[in-house]
C-alpha cells in the first residue's frame, strides 16, 4: 500500500489536471524568494504564470502575506515582472478587518509597519484582543511584551494570528515566521490563538467562493508542505509542492501529510498540468 | 474529598514543619521583586531569612536566574540587605555547563551579558546545540533568528532552556521569560527543549544532595506554581506558594498544581514555619 501510495503521489499526480477547473497558487517561494528590495523572481515562475492565464483554468493567489498593504504588495510582484492584479490576491488582513468587525473587537496590533495602513479604518482604542502577523523585525522584545501585558490584562485573553508558518526563505537566508511568535504568546499567557489565513479552511473557502469552485475542481500549488498543501488537502482540494523557496527535502518524508505531488519549481508544475490537458 | 482536600492545602501545611529538616527558597518575587538596578527587597523578607538562619534549619536559595554570574547575582542580593553567601544559590548555568562538558556539546549562546562570563571557559566554536537562558531585550529578532538558523542547520537539533517560565514580575510590570521563547524555537524547528533549572527534578535533587536530605524532609517555597510548587512536589517535596512576585489569584484555582499552602509573603510562612515548631 505504502509503495502504491507513493507512486501514486510522486508521479500520478498530473492526471488530476483533467478535471481541473482552477489553480490557487501561494506566492512567496513559488513565484519568487523575499529579500532585499522587491526579492528576486524564482526563474521560470514569470512565464508559468502567463501560461496559465492563457488557458481556460481559473487562477487565483493565495498568501499568508502581511508585511504590505494588497496594492503595495501586488505593485511589488508587477515590478518583478508578474501578470497579476489586487483583486486576484488573496493576503489575511482583509479577512482579519471583516471578523474583527462581526466581532466588535478592536485589536493591539503587533504587524509589519508597512501593514499598517490596512487597518486605518479599524477602532484601536481600549483594546480587547491581540492580533499578530509577521512582524520580522519589529517583533522586539519590548514589543512581544507590550503585546503580552495587553493579553494577560484581558479577563479572557483573545489572540489572533496572520498565519502560522514556521520559517521563510528570503535571498539571505531563513527568518522567523508569525507562527513562532503566535507559539510564544500562546505559551506566555496559556491561550490557543485563532489562526487567519492558510491553513484555515475558512481562508481557503473564501478564495474558492471568489473562483465559483468546489474545492474538488481546484489545485493548491505551494512551498510549504503543511499550510500550503496540508490546508488545502484538508479543504478537499489536490496539493502540490514546490521544490523552491522554504522546501526542504525531509517534506517528502513528513509524517503526516504527503503532497499530490512535489515537483521542482512552478514552470514544471504548469507545464505538466497544461500538457496533461492537452491528451 | 476536594473539599477536604482544600481545607488541608490551605490551613494544614505548617503542621509538616515539625518533620522538617530543611527549606529552599525561590529568590525573584520571594526575597525581592528585581527592577531598575538591584530592586527592591519584598517587605519582612530580609528579616525571614535572618530567623531562618538563625533555626536548625538548613537553607538554601534555588532560582532560575541566569541574568548575571554567581558571584554579581550574590553581589546584588547582599546589597539589598540579605546574609546570602554564593555557595548556598543554584542557579542554572553552573548545572548547564557540567551537562555541556559530559556530553561533549559546543553551545551558541543566546542568554543575557551579564551571564556570559560564566561560560568562559566553555568551547563555543562550531556550535553542535544552542543555549538559551532569560536574555530579555537581547531576545531580538535578529538574535533569535540567529539561534534559529544554527539550530535548523544541524543534523539532529539539541536544545538547552535555563528554566521555562512563563513571564516574571519587575517593578514596572510582568516580563515575558525564557520558556516563551524556548517554546518558539521548538515550533520552528519542531524540537523538544531539554530544560535545566526548576522544574526539572535533576536541578532539585542537586540541592537535595548538598543539603543531604531526603525530598521528605525539605520545603520549597516559591512564587510561580508550576516550577516552584509543582517541581517540588513532583520530587517528592512540599510546596508552598507566596501572593508576591508573579502570585496571580488564578494559581489557587490551577488544574493540575495544588500548594501544600498558600501565604501571603515570605514573612508569613516563616512564623508559621518556626511557632508551629516550637509546638
Amino acid at each position: 500500500m505504502r509503495t502504491k501510495h507513493f507512486v501514486m503521489a510522486d508521479t500520478g499526480w498530473p492526471r488530476c489536471a483533467n478535471s481541473l477547473k482552477g489553480v490557487i497558487l501561494d506566492l512567496c517561494g513559488v513565484l519568487y524568494d523575499s529579500g532585499e528590495g522587491d526579492g528576486v523572481a524564482i526563474p521560470g515562475s514569470i512565464e508559468a504564470v502567463k501560461k496559465l492565464k492563457a488557458s481556460d483554468l481559473k487562477l487565483r493567489f493565495c498568501t499568508n502575506e502581511t508585511q504590505a498593504t494588497r496594492e503595495k504588495f501586488v505593485g511589488k510582484l508587477q515590478r518583478l515582472g508578474f501578470d497579476i492584479s489586487v483583486n486576484e490576491v488573496f493576503p489575511p488582513a482583509p479577512a482579519a478587518i471583516s471578523i474583527l468587525r462581526e466581532r466588535g473587537l478592536r485589536p493591539h496590533l503587533l504587524v509589519y509597519d508597512g501593514l499598517l495602513p490596512e487597518f486605518d479604518g479599524v477602532d484601536k482604542t481600549d483594546p480587547n484582543c491581540v492580533l499578530i502577523g509577521d512582524a520580522a523585525e519589529r517583533f522586539s522584545y519590548q514589543n512581544l511584551n507590550e503585546a503580552f501585558r495587553v493579553l494577560i490584562g484581558l479577563e479572557k485573553p483573545v489572540l489572533f494570528s496572520l498565519g502560522q508558518g514556521r520559517y521563510y526563505k528570503e535571498t539571505d537566508g531563513l527568518k522567523l515566521d508569525v507562527g513562532v511568535y503566535m507559539k510564544a504568546l500562546e505559551y506566555a499567557c496559556d491561550v490557543k490563538a485563532e489562526v487567519i489565513g492558510k491553513p484555515s479552511p475558512t481562508f481557503f473557502q473564501s478564495v474558492l467562493n471568489d473562483m465559483g469552485l468546489q474545492p474538488h475542481e481546484a489545485l493548491m500549488i505551494g512551498d510549504d508542505l503543511v499550510n500550503d498543501v496540508g490546508g488545502a488537502q484538508h479543504c478537499g482540494m489536490k496539493g502540490v509542492q514546490v521544490r523552491t523557496g522554504k522546501y526542504r527535502p525531509s517534506d517528502e518524508r513528513h509524517p503526516t501529510v504527503t503532497a499530490d505531488g512535489t515537483v521542482d519549481n512552478l514552470a514544471q508544475a504548469v507545464d505538466m498540468i497544461l500538457s496533461q490537458r492537452r491528451h
